[in-house]
């Protein structure tokens, strides 16, 4: 019986830009691509559009099945009847600049060299990836998006289109997000991108003339992000103290917290790419629109003032915890922006954005609801 | 001039114990060493002793100045006229067996193979220390300690010695400690032991064979470490989002605390041995006093009942939070023991039971004040 809350299988689409793309650093490439997927159909008026942004080992694959029969990542959160309902709305999501998903990214050939970009691809931004994100929308037809939504690194490109195109974003949706990394995020960060650099299998970034790849260092660079996206409740719950099979006395897997970021890690070094896991990583690091205001984040969203937000934190998250949306909502509302603000009560960490919580859906449905009126989706 | 509260340049020794030695795996060494430091003189009653246990990374060079210059890891706290006055006190510290600072360890040749154990160094466990220490104390002629100190994993061994040696020990003080690793702890254990071993340069634990270190994965390994010892408080005022020299789009060094984190990581990749921090990380892993009864504390500790208890725990302390600590509190207490607890608001994080808070400090002396009167020190 097939689902009828799901898409079915969606397909993907490229989109070509063959004009120079500057970023934030100042440096250039000659053209790019774009991955992306729609589901859905754009109205006449063409006000319904929403763009999902993704955050970091995510894609443009959010909601359906994709080619090799694989759920999006946000399937519960995007389809026919979710909170972002594709009946009513034209749902955008696209694999950001540097990807490795199928975007231009450091696997991909340097036209000045024919080869991988490797570690000589240009350090992306937030800054960057709506800037090109906003070419994808030119090139979709969308000038003013319904709304721009993401979770985490997400949540920053949904805050910096508001600030960068107010006039081409009518709502933000933020969820479990940050004005800015603390030095104990970039810390974790930093522990990361040194697994992977060290790995003598790097070869400074240029891995792929070598034909392999850094699995040590992606490996323990997933490890060090899983525990950051979970709470100590949920894996106290989860895992606890529990064993595989006893004590060992020895340096197999004894814990069952040990086997599940041992796969984890496994997992994820058999499909992403470590140099965009560096660049995503940078891009993180980064993001602070209030330091070109002198830190004032006041000042810095007092162009967002005209866009609706609704900003979502979630109890249990100790990566971005609730008194950093706290912060973007204050800044806001010093704004007189229209801002809905909700930290909910959940026990999963930083990864609740990404789970089906009743609370959390219920309202992003009934904000969702707002949008559809407002736009006559 | 001389500092009248430093104990000045201190010699270290060495105790052979030429019987075999059995461990909790049911492993056996035929012989070992354990590298000591004692300061100030044993009393006519041999009721003056402190054992100071020493937690991850630290030595039997407690304080005072060893032959290089170097000042021990709690001079701060040992000492002519300093909260443990080795005027009043003989105090003992002792590198663990499985160590790097001269005890026993992997670095040292297997008496069957004439080869460094390497990996096959048994696991150690913090019962085994307290036993091993136990051979010590007799060694130096102590029956009963005045008391057994230690913070963190120093603090399990305190632990430890209440409760399978209550007759030879007065006093446990037990600072920024657990009764057991949670899921969290363990997975940053893990995390970092992944480091290690995946290191090309390990060699399986046989690295010394081939004259190279797994350098790579005991800096990141350290990198982790330091992250979970500072509170996020204290990382964001001591770096926050400091630059060394402005963004430069790049992965040299960017942030304040990706140069300290490297930092830190070369610095212990220098002097530190990769199989002893691995059995060391197990060591944490498998404290589970109550698991033996269980999972009931109050029946694990019920033997320590005669044992004088200082508890203290920081508000910062994010690795083993207050919390933790008052779970041993609680437990000592419905055994009626006899018990002072202190929970300090202070900015560090775990590392705080390291340095010089003056109410931690004052907490400390007048503890040892009390035992002094107890012992006639």
């Amino acid at each position: 019986m097939p689902d009828p809350d799901s898409l079915g299988v969606v397909r993907s689409s490229l989109a070509r830009f063959e004009a120079p793309f500057r970023f934030r650093s100042g440096r250039t490439i000659e053209r790019f691509d774009l991955a992306y997927e729609t589901y859905g159909r754009l109205n006449a008026a063409r006000s319904n559009a929403v763009l999902v942004c993704h955050a970091l080992n995510a894609s443009h694959h959010v909601a359906g099945l994709d080619e090799a029969g694989n759920t999006g990542w946000w399937d519960n959160m995007v389809g026919p009847g979710k909170p972002l309902d594709t009946r009513r709305f034209f749902v955008v999501g696209v694999n950001n600049l540097g990807g490795c998903f199928g975007s231009t990214g450091p696997r991909d050939a340097n036209p000045q060299t024919g080869r991988p970009y490797g570690a000589d691809f240009p350090v992306v931004t937030v800054e960057d990836w709506v800037e090109a994100q906003a070419l994808l929308a030119d090139h979709l037809g969308i000038a003013r998006f319904a709304a721009v939504m993401g979770g985490s690194l997400g949540a920053m490109q949904a805050l910096q289109w508001a600030i960068a195109h107010p006039e081409r974003v009518r709502h933000a949706l933020v969820f479990a997000s940050t004005p800015k990394l603390s030095a104990q995020n970039i810390a974790f960060n930093e522990v990361a991108r040194q697994a992977i650099v060290t790995d003598p299998e790097f070869h400074g970034g240029h891995y792929y003339a070598h034909g392999v790849v850094p699995t040590r260092g992606l490996r323990v660079a997933r490890m060090i992000g899983h525990i950051t996206y979970l709470s100590d409740d949920v894996m106290a719950e989860k895992f606890g103290r529990d064993l595989r099979d006893g004590l060992n006395f020895g340096y197999g897997t004894e814990f069952q917290i040990e086997s599940y970021l041992r796969h984890q890690g496994e997992k994820f070094s058999t499909y992403f790419d470590a140099n965009t896991y560096l660049l995503i990583t940078k891009a993180l690091d980064y993001f602070d629109p209030a330091a070109a205001c002198g830190g004032n984040l006041k000042q810095a969203l007092a162009s967002a003032a005209g866009v609706g937000f609704l900003v979502v934190s979630f109890t249990t998250d100790w990566r971005f915890s609730p008194a950093r949306s706290r912060e973007i909502v204050a800044a806001l509302t010093a704004n007189r922006a229209r801002v809905s603000y909700a930290e909910i009560d959940a026990p999963h960490g930083h990864d609740e954005f990404l789970l089906e919580d009743a609370r959390y859906h219920a309202l992003v449905r009934a904000y969702y609801e707002r949008i559809a009126a407002e736009v006559q989706a």
